[in-house]
């Protein structure tokens, strides 16, 4: 039985941590799932090592970046923290952010849930498929919006 | 009893902490308040830190960041020594920041104050009421000004 | 019996991992290799410290940032994160950066494979032939496209 | 008896060294001094943390960063570092930077040994006399030019 | 006997570590030296701290940054991670950079090897003759091109 940790934000403007948790349940079994949620995205990283720390063998990190210049070092500083918090543990983090101005207001939030489920996705298949990403090497994928696929095929 | 610390600066322009503190004994008890108070926000990871191994659950990093490009980057430092604080302790740090340019000079004490107690009632939830944070997952809430919201209802 | 690390992307649009293992097998003999993918270029540093805390003497992190803003950010937090990962183990990671926007869609598979390819005799050299890059300080070598070489012959 | 380090360097393009252990001793007593000096300011994060695992209580780091934008970036790396060299030694340094384009030359000199005094009582105070920047808890201090003053009184 | 380390790249245009190693036979005695060349500026950080860890007393990290922002982005990723190795050690990397773009091609192996020399002679002062350094603080000194010089005499 596996771990998985789920941190979201309440400065999200949508559930993220609702949406990745759903998907994980559709695409597969083996694990629980314990869930945090924080108030901001550079709350984060923290939130994501205790989760590590506590036992879970990987954490998705969900959060939605603001439009302002502002905003945008907030996330760089969020994921730096993350890295970090990888690095500190020996174990992954998927960030799933969405940045506010990705997309139009009718939009957005399709896009963080989208995004949340397709890492859900990754997240999974990182701890018990990983093959499955070894085959996907180079082929382009994106999470959220269409892949774009690889330059040529090899 | 749990025990909350609570650093701000003698460079910001109003006493963040005073209404941190403030807000803390309205909101609720439980907890004792330890307070510091360094020159600038770039002294107050390590301050943070130190409270954090000193006992304290939580601490509250409160500052003003100034309005010059030099400050902005003292604020992304800061920023990134706060989240670095975190990862060696395994605790929250609530940093409140409010960018001496983000209101004019009228509003600033009022977004100051009300950003300082706003978190504050974050701090105390996060120590004793996590559940409530996760309740509010994605709503988009904010601090100081009002709340944005989601984008739309699930 | 050396054992070297291969980390690279499902974002990547070609497989620079494969290219990489092609040229160290065609490059040299006395090691094996150890291939791990990620979804993205951020999840390389922690991917990279695993496969050095399990054995590898040194490992190449292979990716391709995308063109946005965004993606540079991405690409300065997976890089010093990297970095960070070679300070923790003591031993190299051989970062195998090619931005999305460094060659026209034509020729941009060419670039990635042939970088992929120039810097795995970069990485064996680092752990078998040490003195082939002493020989070449100062020569302005580059991988991909063309040596700049030196500025005068001393 | 405390123990204050003081580093500076040899790019600064005045004595800021001087200027604070000038100060020092004018403002109180109870410590020994420890001189260091530096080429640049990158440099100083680790002369500081040495300072301080050798017994300093505080260390005052004094640069003049320069004008481009590279020495912009030095600035910030030699932030970075210092508060790191904090965080890993649990003990405040008081980064002192007059940047060489705060002020026209003639001013340029007078400045930097003003922020540097202004600084040393900080540096005092804060082992010595703590309870004195609570005082000063937002109240809008600055080391070199005037203070600004809160925004409103409380 | 003291140990000081030299460590340069293929990248750059002319061989700075030849210079650093020459200049320091000539400026003094009582020190062998250990050298390792690494492709790039980004594999500085790690290779210095082999070094160090290795043994050497301080070691010289030698580079040139590219003109590109992608190579500006480099440089400063570097920096970070010889001050982070610093820390790591409690010694000395004196970074010795010359941005490709600070001099015309006429003039930029001169200043390469000139930077690297007087550089080698500050490696030696901050090992050998401390006290050399504090007689310098605050008089402007600068590797390469002219002093500068103190804005005024204390």
């Amino acid at each position: 039985m596996k771990t998985i940790g789920i941190v979201d934000t309440t400065f999200a403007r949508t559930d993220m941590g609702a949406a990745a948790i759903d998907e994980l349940k559709r695409y597969g079994t083996g694990y629980k799932i314990i869930r945090r949620t924080v108030p901001g995205i550079k709350d984060l990283p923290v939130a994501a090592k205790i989760l590590l720390d506590e036992g879970c063998d990987i954490v998705m990190a969900l959060g939605m970046p603001g439009s302002k210049p502002t905003d945008k070092m907030c996330a760089h500083e969020a994921s730096t923290g993350i890295i970090a918090a990888q690095l500190a543990t020996n174990k992954h983090i998927i960030e799933v952010f969405v940045h506010e101005d990705e997309a139009e207001e009718g939009k957005l939030a399709w896009l963080m849930e989208q995004r949340a489920r397709e890492h859900a996705r990754n997240a999974y298949d990182m701890i018990f498929k990983p093959e499955r990403l070894i085959k996907n090497a180079g082929r382009g994928l994106r999470q959220g919006y269409e892949d774009v696929g690889p330059v040529r095929e090899r």
